[in-house]
């Protein structure tokens, strides 16, 4: 017996001044009558597409399932050329490709109907959204997602919850729109929800409406929330009335747990797509059945970031708001990204897009195992541990400034160890960045009675590194330099 | 002997409480790290370009001088295909090319060089900009960039000068941002400098830091404005100190003046690069000394919307921060986008473009001859009067109220007569817009004294259409419907 699901709650109470007071154009209900048969519409500014200068585009792109794993060179054999015409090609009227003459048009700001169609069942095969209402608009990327979602709830003067190292971007996008950002306190597993309880059962005034996470492979920390602390944090929204937007340009960079032991890694991989599907961590949004959590995924880190193409998912209440600020703004993605991004995903099908995925896994893991080994290796242990990443581009190195020989002359000041370690890092021709670049600060007194304990102590710092940029060699060879600036800067041997 | 230009004024004064406020992220001192060479940078989390599943695309497009009008179907001889690979094309380095690797990367918020090249040329070709340090950076279309320019130079209760009538869309725009939007007094010319310079003279306060004009080819009016209103309107702002934003979408839009003399119109074409550029109206950016425009361009209306690329010129201090904007929210207009316009772009070459511009004038031309041959056959002289535009998409039709029977019984309510029109078109089947839905309206009462007199009177309306949309067939049976609608509603004989 299948139940039916739940409508998601109003949240309308929870929108921004700038939101609620968004008009929707009077030229609206003239366009109802755009293709009403008999009607000769003179009423919108449309070229016609007679005059786009592009007939026909394509595109070269590998076939699944992949098998010489994802990065490998496109060869005559693996390759598959896709077509966009101008028209809808009437050889392959089945084709589902969005034809220029409309993605080039004005139009659809909610996103092409076929990519928007294939997003949608993709997003319930992986998330499986427990409420009925849910609906995905398109966006030019997660960046945008949020300076729009800061928008659509955050009034100048607002707060939000945020993660306590956080994008920075990301902040000094809600700070320059006048609004504080309150950081909550995170160990290396990422939020504490008794941290999170704390800080709002203290809060004097108007709670927060939004609460900020980069939930899975965190940006800075590379730290992912477990499913546990994730019920926990939803539970806490629910009780608080606060917005969950989840950031997750990472989502599908999950890999396998950190293993040591190397002749056991070959063994630890998924083998099809239930698999696959079962070893992600469960999303906000897999558990939101008021409709509170807001979705910013993307094609960013998954396809390529220059695509700007990324969607947000959330309750259609909420959503249209997103609309109507969109069609003031970006309108809508490139109709070049759209029709051929849709071109790719309609060939490769729901199932070649999951090997691509797998292949994502395989690859990021691998990246994550070489940083981690030579991590391992190099970095003294007696003054550097690290936690090994499941999930996104980040790893962390943590150091323990109070064992620096120079603390005592620093004042011990933890910043300044840091920085030494830094400039040292650039010298040898190695650069990391330094954690507390990405310390969150409310621009004003956070409106709370007493911030929570930091568990972390204050004499540790952590060093920011990525895997996902370099190839492999090169990132051997960039954390041996800086574990040498490390054992310099500690007057260890090396 | 060549005069150097003179510098921009600083006008950071006039820079929004939002765009002041807007800090450089922390990340960015790093960043010049980035290709330095022996250093290996672990801080940026940039996929690598072998994940990106696109090797190389192409497109199909005309090739000039488009002797055929920029309308016609391309065939195999008029046919040239553009290329552009991942990796540069070693085969043909010198093709200015955008390379995927590049352009579907993180990056270049200012735009590929290459395109942002082209373009500065090619405005440096039509406006000739005064002043020296003058700039381009790119956005994802006009409505973005207003949108973006609204949050660069306003802060919420601020008021800006706009058109008597004006796109709506980009007037509410303003209005969700909480400013008010003052209308200075136009006639079938445009906006009325006397009018602009009695209204700030009378203002009371702080006067406004914008005026916002669509002044080639006006929506909704169709009007443009000469270049004695530009000179006159440009010293008004030098004296009260405001920023001038051109929204010139419909710029090469331009057309030859109407006759009705049909044998003539032939004899009336531009015949070179040369006639053309000197046939084009200036623009404020061609009379700008003191950097104090800002002049949105776009794609949009030349080659496709849905393109979403356009560009904003003005000083460089001022873009500068709409870089930093950009950074924050849309990154950066689409990869795709990007390289296929390019490559289009560098294949036509400055020649090839200006021919493209060239049919463009013709095709429009074409459209608003039937469209007023149309009008002036067909529509009632004593109670409808138009003023054939010389540039845009729009066509408007005045008529006089106070002549429609019912116009007593209605109290004497001009709008309650459009009402009947609008609605007796859509039974005869032809929809045009209302100019009532375009009327510029503060949100409060405008801080000034005396709003000056409105010459155009109070008994007449009109409507909005456009004969882009539809062919030039489409465009004929639709204005007979409207004009029959007309008829019926004045009881003329039809």
């Amino acid at each position: 017996m299948t139940v039916a699901k739940p409508q998601s709650k109003d949240l309308t109470h929870l929108l921004s001044d700038e939101s609620k007071s968004r008009q929707n154009s009077p030229l609206k209900s003239a366009f109802k009558y755009f293709n009403q048969p008999g009607m000769t519409f003179l009423g919108g500014g449309l070229p016609l597409s007679d005059y786009f200068p592009f007939d026909k585009i394509t595109a070269d792109i590998p076939t699944p399932s992949f098998d010489n794993g994802i990065g490998a060179q496109i060869t005559e054999e693996t390759k598959s050329v896709v077509e966009v015409f101008k028209r809808v090609d009437l050889n392959d009227p089945a084709a589902k490709n969005v034809p220029l003459a409309r993605s080039l048009q004005y139009g659809y700001t909610e996103g092409q109907p076929e990519i928007i169609d294939f997003i949608r069942t993709h997003t319930d095969l992986i998330h499986k959204v427990p409420y009925a209402d849910w609906d995905v608009v398109a966006s030019v990327g997660n960046t945008e997602s949020w300076d729009s979602t800061l928008r659509t709830f955050c009034t100048r003067g607002d707060s939000i919850l945020v993660e306590e190292y956080s994008f920075s971007s990301a902040l000094e996008t809600a700070h320059a729109l006048g609004v504080n950002t309150i950081p909550v306190t995170m160990d290396e597993f990422g939020l504490i929800p008794s941290a999170l309880e704390e800080l709002l059962k203290n809060w004097i005034g108007k709670t927060p409406r939004l609460l900020y996470t980069i939930c899975t492979g965190q940006n800075p920390t590379g730290s992912s929330l477990s499913a546990e602390r994730r019920k926990q944090i939803y539970e806490i929204a629910c009780k608080y009335d606060f917005i969950i937007i989840e950031d997750e340009p990472y989502y599908f960079l999950q890999m396998e747990t950190y293993t040591k032991d190397k002749s056991s890694r070959e063994g630890n991989k998924v083998h099809d797509h239930q698999e696959f599907i079962d070893a992600l961590v469960p999303s906000f949004l897999s558990l939101d059945v008021e409709g509170r959590v807001v979705r910013l995924d993307s094609f960013s880190k998954v396809l390529a970031p220059g695509l700007r193409f990324g969607w947000i998912v959330g309750q259609a209440r909420l959503l249209e708001r997103y609309v109507r600020l969109h069609e003031v703004s970006i309108q809508c993605p490139s109709g070049f990204t759209q029709s051929l991004t849709n071109a790719l995903l309609q060939k490769w099908g729901q199932s070649g897009y999951l090997d691509w995925l797998i292949g994502l896994r395989a690859e990021y893991t691998k990246k994550r195992d070489v940083a981690i080994d030579t991590v391992d290796e190099h970095f003294p242990k007696d003054v550097c541990s690290y936690n090994p990443p499941v999930a996104g581009m980040f790893f962390t190195i943590t150091i323990d400034a109070s064992k620096h020989p120079k603390f005592d002359e620093f004042g011990q000041d933890p910043i300044k160890v840091e920085t030494a370690i830094y400039e040292e890092g650039i010298k040898e021709g190695a650069l990391m960045i330094p954690g507390s670049w990405f310390k969150s600060e409310g621009q004003s007194s956070p409106p709370q009675k007493n911030l929570p304990h930091n568990p972390a102590g204050k004499t540790h710092i952590f060093f920011r590194g990525t895997y996902a940029a370099v190839p492999l060699d090169q990132l051997i060879v960039g954390l041996t330099k800086f574990s040498r600036a490390v054992k310099t800067q500690f007057q260890i041997d090396h």
